[in-house]
Order: C-alpha cells, then structure tokens, then sequence
C-alpha cells in the first residue's frame, strides 16, 4: 500500500465519518448512517465518473465500502469521543479534499478534456459529495453558505494547470495543487474567509 | 405476457402508488404526483443503469409510463379507499422489491461484475427509487429510520450468491433470493425489527 | 452567432438568473448562488444527456459557464432592481423552455429514440433543471404545485411529432413546437391554469 492509497482512504474514511455524524444528529438507523457516510465519500467522485462516461471507481474495488464499515464502526464504538477528535478529522477531511481534487483533474486531463472541464472536475470529485449528503439528510447544503470548501479545490485547479503550463514535473504538479487546496481550506477556516453573500430581493 | 412480467408490473404499480399518495400529502398537481410515481418506480433501477453503463430499462419499453398513469387513474378514482388497501399495497411493495432486487443482481453478473456490486445493484434498484422520492417531496428518507428496507435485499442479496456457490438452479436460485427479500421485509414490518439509531453527539 | 444560439444563451441566462435568485434568498454564498444557477440552467440537459449515453453538453463549450457567470454578476450588480424586470425574465424563461425542449426531442430522434422518449426527453430538457435547482435550495420543486410548466413540454413534443407525421419541413417543425410550449406557459400563468391538486388522504 503506497503513500497515495493511505491518503486516499484517510480522506475516504474523513469523508464518511462526517456523513456518519450528521446521519446520526438525524436519528438514522446504522444502515442509513453507513449509506449516507458511503455516498459523502464517494459520490462526488460517482458524478465525475458519470460525466465522464467511466466506471464509477468504487465499482472495482471493494474497499472504499471497507473504509466507510470502518468509519460507522468508528462512530459506533467511539461516538462519544468523536467530538473531541474534530480538530484531527478536519485534517483528514481538507488532506482528502486536496487529494480528491487532484484526481478529478487528473482523470480529466486523461481523457482528454481541457482546462476548464478539468478543474469543475476536480471540484465536484472533491465537494459533490458533502452537497449528496447535506440533500439525503435534507439540509441546504453546508458547502454553499460556510467558509470557503469547493472554491479551495478551484483555486488548487488553477495551480495545477499553472504548474502545467511551466512544465512543472508531474508529481510536484499534483502536491502543489493539492497542498494549495489543504492550505486555502484551512486558512479559511482558521480566518473565517467566506464569501459575500447575495443579498435576498424580499 | 408470462409469470414475472406481472409481478414487475404489479411491484411497479406497488411503487408508483406510494409515490403517488405521498404526493398527494404534499398537495401536488397530477403532473407532479405522476412524476413522483414513476420516479419511485423506476429511479432504482435508473441509478443502477447508469452506474453499469446501460440504458435505463424504461426507455426501451412504454409500459413502465403506462403502469403509472394507471396508478395515477386508480389514486384520483379510489383515493377515498386506498387507505383499506394498505396491507395489499405493502404486500406488492414487498414483492416488487424482491422482484427488483433479484433483477438488480442478475443484470450486474450479466456485466460481469462481483459478488458485492451485485448486491449493491440489487439494494439500489430496489430501495433507491424510495430515496429519490422522499427527496424530491423533501423529506427526509424514509428507509433510513424505519423498519429494515433496504437491508432486506442486502439479505436477498446474500441468499443469492449462496446458491450461486452450490450450484443451485438458476430459477430456483431467483424464488430462494426474491423470497428472501419479501420475507424478511414481511417479518421486519410484523415484528418492528429496527437497526439500532446512532445516538446523535449534541 | 447565428439565432438560434442566442435564444439559447437567453433561455440559459433566465434559468440561471432563477436558481441565482431563490439561492440568494436563501443566503447562499456567491459561489453557492452561481452552483445553483448553473445546475439551473445546464441540469436538465445533463440528465438527458447522461439518460441518452452522451457527453453533457456543457462540457463540450465553456459558453454556459460564462453565461451563468454573466448572470450572477448582473444580480450582484442590479440585485435592487431586479425585481422589476420580473416580467422580462419571464419571458425569457418561457422562450428558453420551447427552446430547450425542442433540442431535448430531437437529440432522442438522432440517436434512434421513439416518440415518447423525445417528449420525456424533451420534458426533461426543459423543466428538470428547475426541480433538482429546487432539491438543492431544499424546497418541495415549485413545478409540481404550481401553474402548467412540464406539461408545456409535453405539449410541445406532441406538435412536434404531429408536425413530423404530416411531413412539415424541419425548420417549421421546430418552430411550431417551441411556439406551443411557449404560449402554453404564457397562457397558463396568465389566466392561471393550474393542474387538479390530488387530495391528501389525511
């Protein structure tokens, strides 16, 4: 299991666990809970794959469904302690943001579209799926009106893309871009950085 | 028209007035209740279509759009009395999840897919219409909280692949699973069985 | 540009100005308003799309994403007076749904679908965008309560295929419909048409 796996089923298990928390704060039953903590983790990565006409990822390897049982085991056997733990789940949860970005952009670039598609890629594989969850919970999604969270994975697009352009090597590309996604999110949340709101007609 | 094309026909029926009465509550037009019913009765299997990279079942046959505007005609004509139907129409629910799920499976082993995204695609195509209804009349889903559901096909899912492993007969091994399926959703209703609810921290 | 691509940028420009303005009374971030109005304006056609097995069309010309940009800056811009261009934007709106519906059908057409899956695809082109603009804002979806919007597109479909049964050249063909969605929506919010309500049983 190499460094990259690691960090992908950190990211995974950060993902579902707080898909798990807020399924729990409604009174979901433990199926309810692991369904919703399995779609937060995987469903942005689900609406890029469909968008681009590949297999769902998850459907070729059984252990993002082992990272998410993980994760409801977690919260079951330690569901009181969890509070304590944000700060560190935070971590796992923005280290997961950067590295999802990362490959939707990729995934992309490997199929041959451009820039831009590549970059809304990116952002969905990396928040689409915090919006999946906030809908089954029926919430308005969390990600639209807090501290900045998908605009991060939009700004680690454009370092990639930067990189690209200046012929960085591939593997520098892909921890700059997602160290930038990392450090947008948690100085906006250390800052409290938001963006303005619309102000509503009525 | 044989044997199963009228249990997916009466389990479609089964779906499509659920999402119907449910509408209903929520004071939609026809159009809107009509939308809801085929939503309910056919978005399962639509999910499981577009993550196998198939086209979605309904499009390939006008019955699934007529079967609902049948459910639709008998919710506007007997509204008044569908209420003493409720155990007729959970028992057909029962039966076209089981039904479905078994569909579910079969279609992803027909794609060459493993034991675990079969009973994935058998839990979906049974229990994710209900999900996509329960979103679209904003409500929170229903088979996250109540009677087991979804676990149901889980289990439908399990018999299945075990006859598979000792080499049961095709048809027999599709009665043994769908009847899996209505049976444990049968006794879960009759004898309450809930998963354990996650308690919520705050 | 030729005509008919500046009817879609109109008709993309009012979808998008409607998800931007019911996310802003919801205090939705600007980035929040802008995902709103873009899934808004592109989410009908996404899911017909990924229905039909073909590359979203959004994803082929970055247009869209200007064109919702465009709008979310004319309301941060003129916010305060938007509300008097009410009428505006609704015609618009109505111009943009006879628009998208007619490319809905005739998507399904090219690629060997019947009838009835033009007019669904057609329905969906035109009014799915404003449902799933309603599940993320998260409120019951306004087309199914209240005055005649789908059922235009339905409309539409049926001129359409009338006007390809009796041989009427394309260009007139396509007209026509997008003409009788148009005036079906004037004519149901000006005198109010509204489909029965089916009464809740409780």
């Amino acid at each position: 299991m190499d460094f990259l796996t690691i960090i992908d089923y950190l990211g995974t298990f950060a993902f579902a666990i707080s898909g798990i928390r807020l399924a729990s704060a409604k009174r979901f039953d433990w199926f309810g809970a692991y369904v919703v903590g399995f779609v937060t983790a995987v469903g942005g990565g689900t609406i890029r794959d469909l968008l681009l006409d590949v297999t769902p990822f998850w459907m070729l390897q059984a252990s993002y469904l082992v990272v998410t049982a993980a994760a409801l085991g977690f919260v079951i056997l330690f569901g009181k302690y969890v509070i304590h733990l944000n700060n560190t789940f935070f971590i796992f949860d923005a280290i997961g943001l950067g590295l999802f970005a990362v490959v939707g952009i990729e995934k992309s670039i490997a199929h041959g579209y451009p820039m831009w598609v590549g970059i809304i890629m990116g952002t969905l594989t990396g928040a689409a799926g915090g919006v999946l969850r906030d809908t089954l919970i029926n919430e308005v999604p969390l990600i639209f009106r807090k501290e900045i969270y998908a605009l991060a994975c939009v700004f680690g697009g454009l370092v990639y893309y930067s990189c690209l352009f200046f012929d960085v090597p591939p593997t520098i590309t892909q921890v700059c871009a997602a160290v930038s996604v990392i450090l947008a999110r948690l100085l906006a949340v250390k800052y409290h950085v938001s963006l303005p709101t619309l102000r509503g007609e009525n």
